[in-house]
């Protein structure tokens, strides 16, 4: 539900902000999605901020979405929760 | 010599691009200067993808740049290359 859908360098991405208490919850958020991307082969752009982790989707290959990207946005929030 | 001096939200930074030849190696080098940040309790912005980690040095307090965030700079030129 909170994903956003934008628009970057013309490529239309899903985009969510996730909120921590501290840097190092954020750098463990951080490494549970860049573990994810490995195992998927797939990677997103993840912006780490005190606090505060960006994660962008998009499939560069097509210069947008493709269903893989929603799939991935899920399981980002998956592991968020978890 | 790869710093840039540039200006966000109204705030001077300085912002480096390192390039690597793939996502493991971005993300173990966002590793490094996570656990830098946490060391000096100073935390930067970085912004993780595919082959590559752009940092972003700035001091929010003061809303730009501070005589710490180019040693900071510099360290992080230290672990990329070392």
């Amino acid at each position: 539900p909170e994903w956003q859908l934008i628009e970057l360098d013309g490529e239309e991405q899903l985009k969510r902000v996730f909120k921590f208490s501290n840097f190092a919850k954020a750098l463990a958020f951080t490494n549970t999605i860049g573990e994810l991307a490995e195992a998927e082969g797939h990677h997103p752009a993840i912006l780490l901020e005190w606090g505060k982790v960006t994660v962008r989707w998009w499939t560069h290959k097509i210069g947008g979405l493709h269903k893989n990207d929603f799939i991935m946005a899920a399981r980002t929030d998956a592991a968020f929760g978890g």
